[in-house]
């Protein structure tokens, strides 16, 4: 499996090396979802423009941003927050396309792995490099994949009108009321009183 | 501001080519939001490590996925679909941090971009070039920032525990009860028949 290559003609330290400089480390879910996706794509028209939907925030994301032209930017990739490590490519067109997941049964060959994705040892225990090369070594004998149809989450999410708040002047999305979310009480911060 | 250099020492061409590559095309919101991200960087420690909070799904996540350390995977970028053009930086040990937003009494300066973020005229009748060089050109004349304190929406996302699915034999987040969302109806795929 160390010698695999990804996508066509990646190698895995190539991959590893992609995902240091955009995630800041080897996180092993991303190392994961790279060979999730690779699988997911292997099995989908080469031709076809692909959307992808990913069932976690966690990791998995930043394999679909990272190898395929989806980023959550563009609106090519969505994201369901289920806590699922699994993810969908589409054809934009026809909406058939393939599941991937991480298959419990199968991922119990693999100690390791299993140990680290079920935490059944604290994590700290499993030094990273043991960990990835585990999970370069399994590769796709631990996750499973099927043709599925998409019914929902699919299509461009279209912008909202926009107005401009009477609280604080500033543009958002019409559909939210007369105030934005900030001056509805919802926000995120409050200005310094300093300034 | 042609010959602006953003982050330090990077051109507007290196910066829009970078753009190309990840998010598909020299989308002008991403423009834009490379500048505020400068705008903000500037306006925080250096040596401070930051996290993001970015106002809208559209377009302004790839900016700061691209120029920061800060991901949507790696879960330093939180992401509040509002609509507003509009993100903060902030120190993540004090939580004090700048939000950089597009103002729209500023950006009434700069008509070709304010026909254009406001819809005042039809999209395709702005040549992308145009458009996105009168965003270089505009800079930070268009944007406000200001210090705030962040209140809420920091913080490490912890994992839930992972539950089986007594569906699908699936791992899921056991905090939504005994089924994952796609076995309790919530889900986006059916698996297709011939499989």
């Amino acid at each position: 499996m160390k010698d695999r290559k990804f996508f066509g003609n990646k190698s895995s330290d190539e991959i590893i090396k992609t995902i240091q400089e955009f995630h800041g480390w080897a996180a092993p879910g991303v190392i994961i979802g790279a060979i999730m996706v690779d699988y997911a794509l292997e099995n989908l028209p080469a031709e076809a423009e692909k959307d992808a939907i990913v069932e976690t925030t966690h990791c998995l994301p930043d394999s679909i941003q990272l190898f395929t032209p989806c980023t959550f930017g563009n609106g090519w990739m969505k994201v369901a927050d289920w806590d699922r490590f699994a993810l969908t490519f589409y054809d934009k067109k026809t909406l058939n396309g393939f599941r991937v997941w991480l298959d419990p049964e199968k991922l119990k060959h693999f100690t390791v792995v299993n140990n680290w994705y079920m935490r059944l040892v604290p994590k700290k225990s499993i030094p990273l490099e043991v960990l990835n090369e585990a999970i370069l070594s399994a590769g796709r004998d631990m996750l499973s994949g099927k043709k599925v149809t998409v019914t929902g989450l699919y299509g461009k999410k279209e912008k909202n009108n926009i107005s401009i708040c009477s609280g604080c002047g500033e543009p958002y999305s019409a559909s939210t009321g007369a105030l934005c979310q900030q001056c509805s009480g919802h926000g995120y911060f409050k200005y310094s009183s300093a300034e």
